[in-house]
């Protein structure tokens, strides 16, 4: 064993400096059958269109057999490109041409691209304070040092935004999510929106839009895409088929200038070559057969129930110190008491056989403590009224 | 459109130092319905098993939809781990528990995970010369330096891998393809396997073994993976499922020690969370229910055949001071005339409509522009002969 060299090799300096995130840990103890999680972020099993999928998977295996299980293009299958370009124009008004788009293995990789091609190690960029774990982890990957900027009800706040870039005045991108954040559930209204816009164009910044719950709005009326709004080019747009087709396909895309499309690109073929033939194929037979427009209402009725069934028992069984968001559309509540380190009402949590996610672990620094994220689109009715009532006794007991 | 920021967006140092392969441009020339490519390393779409993807797909939708359409695990679906833990003990004699499996989005990620979790940007690894463009494209990415061994016909050369080890002495690993090497077709003979095994373990030093056509060998008698003759450790092993099954669900596999699997999965989720759970499910089925084993005599024959009309054609077209490899598996075959440039030769070869990789691009220093590789796999038997014919023209024209 003495020449067993591989227990004494010493790891890259980047590897060494990332950590395996708390959500990890939430999903070793879903094992146990009487937990409750709300940790996950996963989707609800029955939102996935398993009769739409077989009957688009048969079509196209016995039509386009060979195509579908060979190489594919890195930057995707053209035809899907073509079919995601028309969709954004019908439905966000987002104008692109089928060149602007590359198809990438979930959003997840799209962020690490881009975090990839555009900042240096040490270079920061700025988001939304608490934002997804999955850019925080992408941009850590590549040595991203990240600045949060302060929300409220209404999204980022601009006023906070303004003296964040006061004392560091050239990130390399702001990362925002406009619609049902995650994990917060908050929409930037169209007020900041325009005001974001206003901002990156005047200081001359990149933003990357993050929108992968825009098609699942259960209440309120649509609000514009940063893409849609921009006039000067300077959003990249991300979008996902996980949450409105399955996420087992990771598939991801993102609309982008040609420069920055070339660029991803080239990373993308020494990541992985080009994303699965097989879903890229099943993802265009499904937007160009019109399933998708027929299947997502059914997303919405499930989850617009879902969340309303979790609102009514926090409203039931939280103590009436806690606050939480009331999205109007996503997969995500927030839940914050002042005061409280949920990262400690962890353990008591999970004696009560109920998961969340601690609110520390979406802020790039760490160092909030007050809030929870949880998940309302996977688990049963039952298991949600429950599950919020052990809740409220983790809180119960936290304020003893 | 003086805020359009975009077009003066500075890129990452890594990313401006990355260049477009030239197998990229060749894949453009493609579009002429009279070039005969022998430039692409596609397998032949009829070794695509339609039928039984086919089946199995509709056996575990029906079966397993719901789970088959969700997120699976960063590592990969813990069952086709345990069938390729099983079909490594059986046909190649390596010992691993399904622990110490990753599954990847294609061998590529593996390669580029790989990469950055043992080197640092500006480390050294060593590589056989010429190698695996893929690979050079995945390391680069990560900064690391290459440093490439000659070759002979029996594989690397160790007595030039202990002078390169005087002078380049901790490199990171040593990246190794043994069977039917990509470009050459050259196969690691036993002594030199035993050697390298021996020497590497002396030094200290991690071995990368890239494997993706060792399932495919047409004759000749099989050789042991350095995998399962290594006492200690030392070996990474990669597999694909891309030519055995069909490079459209992007799924390949390593076999590592724990310390390296738990890395590759911090990273892996950063990069993509994980793999098409689909793709999985599915190669899952193929393995388990024993298509593969039914499957693979259909592709060996395929391959022998079109390698054997190839080397035929080879004999009878090229001038008699051209030389070629006569691999006995794999995709492709490695032609070197002494003198010859091939990237000069390249413009008469698209006059006369015919596509190779010039075979500096195999180089990690580029400097050697005596060979080509061309590809037996994809083209019609009437292309592959029509097209060798018209390389002899290339080549004796390049003798002028």
């Amino acid at each position: 064993m003495e020449k067993n060299v591989l227990s004494r090799w010493e790891f890259s300096t980047i590897v060494n400096s990332m950590k395996p995130s708390a959500i990890e840990s939430i999903l070793k103890a879903i094992g146990d059958p009487e937990m409750i999680s709300f940790g996950g972020g996963l989707p609800n099993p029955e939102s996935f269109p398993v009769d739409d999928v077989k009957k688009v998977f048969d079509e196209l295996i016995t039509k386009s057999g060979r195509q579908m299980l060979q190489y594919g293009a890195t930057e995707g299958l053209k035809s899907l490109s073509v079919a995601i370009s028309k969709r954004m124009k019908q439905q966000l008004s987002i104008n692109s041409d089928p060149s602007e788009i590359v198809q990438t293995t979930g959003s997840q990789e799209a962020l690490y691209l881009l975090g990839k091609i555009l900042a240096n190690p040490g270079d920061y960029v700025i988001s939304e304070a608490p934002t997804y774990l999955g850019a925080i982890t992408a941009f850590r990957a590549s040595g991203i040092r990240m600045i949060g900027v302060e929300m409220d009800q209404y999204g980022m706040k601009m006023d906070a935004l303004r003296r964040t870039l006061k004392k560091y005045s050239h990130p390399k991108f702001i990362y925002v999510l406009p619609n049902f954040q995650n994990p917060t559930g908050i929409s930037m209204n169209l007020e900041r929106r325009k005001e974001f816009l206003e901002i990156i164009s005047d200081e001359g910044i990149i933003a990357l839009e993050d929108d992968p719950y825009g098609s699942l709005r259960f209440s309120g009326t649509q609000l514009p895409a940063l893409k849609a709004l921009d006039k000067n080019n300077n959003v990249i747009y991300m979008g996902t088929f996980s949450k409105v087709l399955a996420p087992g396909f990771r598939l991801g895309y993102t609309i982008a200038p040609p420069e920055i499309v070339d660029k991803m690109k080239l990373v993308k073929q020494a990541l992985d070559l080009a994303s699965s033939t097989i879903s890229e194929y099943i993802a265009e037979g499904y937007l160009s057969g019109g399933y998708i427009d027929r299947w997502i209402p059914n997303v919405i009725e499930l989850y617009r129930r879902k969340r309303d069934l979790m609102l009514k028992s926090l409203e039931e069984y939280l103590p009436s110190d806690v606050e939480f968001t009331r999205p109007d559309g996503g997969m995500f509540i927030w839940v914050t008491k002042k005061g409280a380190n949920t990262d400690k009402m962890l353990e008591d949590a999970i004696k009560k056989k109920v998961l969340y996610v601690v609110g520390s672990e979406f802020y790039p620094d760490g160092d909030n403590h007050e809030s929870m994220r949880i998940n309302f689109t996977y688990s049963s009715d039952e298991k949600i009224v429950e599950g919020v009532r052990r809740l409220g006794k983790v809180f119960e007991g936290a304020g003893k």
